[in-house]
């Protein structure tokens, strides 16, 4: 069962032979290995994932690698977040059944999960570029947000549960380091490995001398660091989606932590702001149409969210938190309660949202949506409308009434000239 | 070295026999065992402590019982609180030097801790139903609750240091437990363990019929249970204080947590509060200067705390959050920014000191500076007023502009017959 007792990075050539023995990978594939075909299809930055195929079917196998590969340098980072990934999606899929890959089998020693192979699923933010509609994405999305929130947080959970993973989540340093660095501060000064589109400077200029925005900023960081309300995937973006034309699953936690219930919602909301303000560079003359979808499901996520929230607030409140004995017991409403805990939740979700707005164009991981737009002098516009929504939606996050409040503002940026 | 395998509870007639080979304390009391003098001066209630006198001096052996003994009855309470008793006392003494009693020896089996006897010094609650006064009390406490709030957080600590630490806490959950119920759940509800002064029913009744109130009281328990902001002493009243006419210790940190950076100085002021309303059934001719007294410190607690932890955040603010590189390195100060931190740090105290000016009168256990005043006709309208008080304090946490705005409220509930 052992693919060997100390880490050793895998190669196409030399899984079949080093994974022959995993019984949850043969009874998936077939028990010959030598009939296994073995295909790399990561892109080498963080992990090697292989795609295995035999007789009886595909497995996918993930594996850590004890590195980031940036461009020409690598950044140690620790294997032990394959373990953390294991365990978070362990965790999703307990708390929304269906929602994530199955998992077949778990090496730590070799940072190494044997998972489900998802087909013909791709990633999302390739679809958003390419202008295609998934059925469905916003529901799921905004229920499993919502369920992982409320099942993960004391809302539900057993005290000395939620406890206890939240102590082991704390073992998971490096991880969140990154998320702590790149999305909360890098940003906002000169740091090392920052870049941005030629012409941004005046609005990067400007975001750094607003000390407001800043503090605000640096709030949501600590409400991120020190605020263990619920497991977040840590990372939910449209590249971490993998969709059908009317299915969905979510993947790669790796960066799971306990923190706050409106960080995942937050962050996907931005990913789907990005793509909106990228898609004048991507669209014909479906644009608007196009445009409005994704503002569509955007707000579809949000009503998703509250309506899953309130249901399993009425139906599951079996944690420690607004416990029936202080309302419903004593004959009164606990709705009130509810709408207090969302209005927080979403207070801190407009802000990780405008923050996951601003890294995306500053900092070092850029994404897709604006970085395949070739041309500099159509990106710089566009990311600047981007960069300037996710301002305001910081300044204004303890006052926007709602995801539609949200969609109004950015069709307010979309058609102005900013730069 | 060793006192014994397996927890044994200590007794006057055994301690010398099992504690005479440890060093620690032999060098403080003497070498020959058979000179020392044992006297037992805990209320048996959760701890035992024990005063070992011999020629050499005096040491305090605290050793933790396996249960809370109640009134005719026994609540099983895990040995492991002395482990996370001792942590927090080394951590005290290294971020406020001084602070709290020096630990010479510390047993994990036996659950016992080796420490300074402390004299002439008197618990502070004692000292305040007796009219005395402390000189340099409220600097000393402001100064306290300002250094252990920062220095735990990561506006200071490193981030791995402080998820170490998060996660070794996050052990402690039996502890916190008695937090989570009886601070912020009891009151509110019929709980089997509740008690209170006859004749406070009616306001009673208006506690439990405020849904508002609880939906505050709730949100509070929200930041406790998931805001690991700093370590926390967790129970830091006017009894787990111990002073003389001019120097003051802090003690009993067995309810330690990472947890808001306001818990402990509300609670400090809720238990000042206390005093200040008890104090008509204790003073004559002096109530009213040492009633004034009372708020005075209440005042210099909070404005030492203020000074202090600005004093901290121009200093030492090394941790992760609001990082000079986006603040001074770009020729922008960042008071702005401590006065948001600030400001909701208060917030959140002023929350907590309602909520424990409540729980104190209604839950299991009520202080001495009510439970002293043997008639309930006197007691229960000095309860009341402080009851209704601690609504105000829940009511209005975000918006009371400092310690002053809360002492004349104080003044005002003080005057007024609320029965």
């Amino acid at each position: 069962m052992s693919a060997g007792t100390t880490y050793e990075a895998l190669s196409v050539e030399t899984l079949p032979e080093r994974l022959k023995d995993v019984a949850a990978l043969a009874s998936k594939v077939g028990a010959d290995s030598a009939t296994w075909q073995v295909q790399e299809v990561g892109d080498g930055n963080l992990n090697l994932v292989f795609i295995v195929t035999g007789p009886a079917g595909k497995a996918i196998v993930k594996q850590a690698l004890p590195y980031v590969r940036l461009v020409g340098d690598s950044w140690p980072l620790p294997l032990y977040r394959a373990f953390y990934e294991y365990h978070a999606l362990t965790r999703q899929a307990a708390r929304d059944p269906g929602s994530v890959p199955e998992i077949f089998h778990f090496d730590e020693t070799q940072a190494l999960i044997v998972m489900e192979f998802l087909s013909p699923h791709l990633i999302l933010r390739r679809k958003l570029i390419a202008g295609e509609r998934v059925d469905g994405l916003a529901d799921f999305l905004g229920k499993f947000c919502a369920r992982t929130a409320f099942r993960g947080s004391e809302l539900s959970m057993k005290s000395g549960d939620k406890k206890a993973d939240v102590g082991l989540f704390a073992g998971n340093v490096d991880i969140p380091a990154i998320t702590e660095a790149l999305v909360f501060t890098d940003p906002y000064f000169i740091a090392e490995m920052n870049h941005h589109t030629e012409g941004l400077d005046p609005v990067v200029a400007n975001l750094r001398s607003d000390v407001e925005l800043k503090v605000k900023v640096q709030q949501a960081l600590q409400r991120f660091v020190s605020n263990t309300e619920t497991m977040v995937h840590g990372d939910l973006h449209s590249g971490s989606i993998m969709s059908t034309e009317d299915d969905s699953r979510v993947i790669d936690p790796e960066f799971a932590q306990y923190g706050p219930m409106g960080f995942d919602i937050g962050m996907l909301c931005a990913n789907f702001l990005m793509a909106y303000f990228s898609q004048p560079a991507h669209r014909g003359d479906d644009l608007d149409v196009y445009q409005e979808w994704i503002l569509g499901v955007i707000e579809e996520v949000c009503t998703s969210f509250e309506v899953e929230f309130r249901h399993l607030w009425a139906t599951e409140r079996t944690g420690i938190l607004y416990p029936s004995s202080l309302f419903e017991d004593q004959g009164q409403d606990s709705a009130p309660a509810c709408g207090a805990v969302l209005a927080g939740l979403w207070r801190d979700a407009w802000a990780f949202c405008g923050i996951e707005m601003h890294r995306r164009c500053l900092s070092l991981a850029h994404n897709a949506d604006f970085e395949d737009i070739a041309d500099p002098a159509v990106r710089a516009p566009l990311e600047a409308r981007n960069l300037l929504m996710g301002a305001e939606l910081i300044h204004k996050a303890e006052r926007l009434a709602n995801a539609s409040a949200v969609c109004a503002i950015a069709r307010g940026f979309n058609g102005k000239d900013v730069l």
